[in-house]
């Protein structure tokens, strides 16, 4: 049975952050920029994109949120993830992180775990094999794609979770999501998405814009990717493949009733 | 009642552009360089991006107009914008910039000013809140969000604009354009523009198009936005959200009808 | 007539490609790297981009294709093309290479140039302009159009071809496919992918899809082009413009049956 409480959550979330319209400060990689700022947009945030060093400790100060997230990474963007997020942490402003890539190469996992050490993170959200190799375990990637399933993940991302003092996501499929002490399973979704560039960026820019009103980290995840995948089932419907997904997933989230939320959010505790 | 003569001159100026396809040259942000370039196509002019110190003073001098946009700004990238700003006032060549985010940042802000400072630009398109702080008022920017309205500028846009010697346009539910003499507001337009982004990136770069082929900034400017905002309109007849506005506000521009236009263009002098 | 057998080949391919599902590194253009990564997704590859120096040579040793695309360049991603080509080269991994704007800057086609000589490239492909200018011809390019037709090429592309020892492909109203000594012509596709910026770039990115199935270069070539090109065709019967073509090109090229494809593939040998 799916959480009823969690459920009523999502859409109390959802209604104060049309409310709230916050600022959510994303550096992120150069595929999904426009893809994020519109589904930040559609979900009734206000996207910024800044990684000037000149500029992103000013930028974060104003914001509600702050993603970073790995992917066409070079090495003066993780000095301004570094700049912007110390200065999130100084401001006690929640920090997303997005491991694209990580335990693809060194370069990323290193950068991951980098962030990791030097800030305090609310949120990471990856899918398995990113997680699996942030735990420093022997995974791999194929590039930025998974090839590893949630369950084979959950128990270490639950060690990783306290060793980071870090709520970690894991989507797939089915998501799981976990503070180290507690484990909630999203099943909201649709294969679609996997077949969408930057469907899990945007999964994790997302989570940023509801933990601006909820300061329970893990439900503020959970409710994010209930709200998200369903958001994904609806436009499944009204889209004939990839393509025509994309802007319905889009019209989806804009559109996303509140009401509908509370009813077919999947969350299981 | 609105001015026929510039609905008029509307309907001419995209007949003369389809007909020259010209060649605009875009020093523009990541987040919106693929709408960019694909609104620039589907209104009918030849869009390049190209920002390598190596190549750009090359590149503008092919071209009819140069757009500068300031969102995810870098050092290096104020330079390029600089030397091809220069080429294209010396070779005569139109330069519209779009100060985004001005005022958010002191690097934008100072950015935006060095950029008037150095450059003899031909129009400036932003929201109110960006233009007010290249004025130097004491505005207040959320983000790259305007907390501005356009009539609250009017005075300091006005005055700005004489400062500058440059065409002011502040676009929102209503645009206002100024040459420091007559101002011109256009009503067409549509709310969900404001929920796709980028859409005042690409009205600038629209207005480059249309500066190649109406020496009248004033005029250019007033009538690329009617033309923009018509689409516009349309799209939103034809979606369902923001998602599905975007590929209809493209469809709109490249099936914009210059007797639609004539008729249908809310330009008020 | 079209031929038969390359018809055939073009169904073989794809049905291979998807249960394949190869990695493709794109080092490519901001303007185009979410609508590479999107067709490379739709089409049953799995995309990353990366260019940062530090993880260029470990992410394209994962890779069965590596693509380069020069437009939107600065130097350090010359240097990024040049070490992760190197590697590729050491690796035997197919290196497609996408001349944008060769011709229209020097910058542009002295890199071009760069890259053809320390690199062992499989397919360049590119417009008819960019072509001739890498051949040394007096072309002109506007920006990154073509001013030149396909035919106008032939002999160049042919020389050209047997001088750099590559497959060389010209694309335009129809396509042109040389290893120098055969010439293939493909006439799928259809004139509104000239009116969405990247379609070219994207008929670069699937090549190297293809190249990861078929040894044979000039047919690895000349299928994908025909494969595309019919998700052109598919994708303008359920358009009204240059935006609604983007997303149903996504949806063609995921939802392309093979059997269509061997029916009606257009390859003139």
């Amino acid at each position: 049975m799916f959480n009823d409480d969690l459920a009523h959550k999502a859409a109390i979330n959802l209604t104060e952050l049309r409310n709230k319209k916050p600022l959510i400060h994303n550096i992120t990689n150069f595929v999904v920029m426009n893809f994020t700022a519109n589904a930040l947009l559609a979900l009734g945030a206000s996207p910024v994109m800044a990684h000037a060093p000149e500029e992103v400790e000013e930028m974060v100060s104003f914001a509600g949120a702050l993603v970073l997230n790995i992917g066409t990474l070079t090495h003066p963007w993780v000095e301004a993830m570094l700049k912007a997020g110390k200065k999130a942490n100084e401001l006690g402003i929640p920090i997303v992180l997005d491991p694209v890539g990580a335990g693809a190469t060194t370069f990323r996992t290193d950068t991951a775990m980098k962030l990791t050490d030097a800030l305090s993170i609310s949120v990471i959200r990856g899918n398995a094999s990113e997680v699996l190799s942030l735990a420093g375990e022997d995974s791999q990637t194929k590039g930025v794609d998974a090839v590893h399933g949630v369950d084979e993940a959950e128990g270490s991302a639950i060690a990783l979770s306290r060793k980071l003092n870090t709520t970690l996501a894991i989507t797939g499929p089915v998501d799981l999501v976990t503070d180290g002490k507690s484990v909630l399973r999203v099943f909201n979704g649709h294969e679609q998405m996997g077949n969408v560039t930057g469907t899990g960026c945007v999964a994790s820019a997302l989570i940023g814009a509801f933990l601006t009103v909820d300061e329970d980290s893990l439900e503020a995840t959970a409710t994010s990717l209930a709200a998200y995948g369903l958001a994904g089932e609806e436009a499944a419907g009204k889209s004939k493949g990839p393509g025509s997904f994309h802007p319905a997933l889009l019209d989806a989230l804009f559109n996303l009733d509140t009401e509908s939320l509370q009813k077919k959010a999947k969350i299981e505790s």
